[in-house]
């Protein structure tokens, strides 16, 4: 069972206007996980927000934010079976944020529910 | 309130095994939910699976195949408030797929919740 963690980011740091410290702090993340980045790919918005996309070998990983509400949208989907433990604090941490909401999903991948 | 769907593809067509294919079909969802591509990039494994992922006007549409189960993973993260009507069915049509199975999240941008 693949599981899927969808974390909701609020009141975040200096961090969330910063697309370089924001892809420094995806990198941390994914190697928190242990997975390792297959391609990834960057787009800052105009005037404001940027999304970080990778593949990574056990799926993906994307970053969304919105500095104007100091909040940023991270996805991890994870085709192994485990939620590695802390993740929350860790993204709360990197991202310097004062509240983190996390879904788990699970998606089965080889058979239909 | 923006909302993330989760589509679980089952028993996908020979599409899912075309990565030109896969790209094609994504591009007719990201149309038919009325957003337009900002970035994207694709990433083909070895031997066998397509990651394509488009940041999108409203945020980001992914797909993951695994051939090997005929199962395709979508997600559409839309920061715009609907869901739009058919697209369980559309996804299903596009990637002729035998069973989805749908999830919608609410993801909460400008206050936590």
């Amino acid at each position: 069972m693949a599981k899927h963690l969808i974390a909701d980011l609020y009141g975040c740091g200096e961090i969330i206007d910063n697309s370089q410290a924001i892809i420094d702090a995806a990198h941390k993340a994914i190697e928190y996980v242990g997975a390792e980045i297959v391609e990834e790919c960057v787009h800052v918005f105009e005037p404001i927000g940027t999304t970080y996309f990778a593949v990574i070998s056990t799926s993906h990983f994307s970053v969304h934010t919105w500095p104007e509400y100091g909040y940023a949208a991270i996805d991890i989907f994870s085709c192994t079976d485990g939620v590695v433990d802390g993740i929350a604090e860790k993204l709360k941490e990197l991202f310097e944020a004062k509240e983190i909401k996390i879904q788990i999903l699970e998606r089965s991948i080889n058979d239909a529910p």
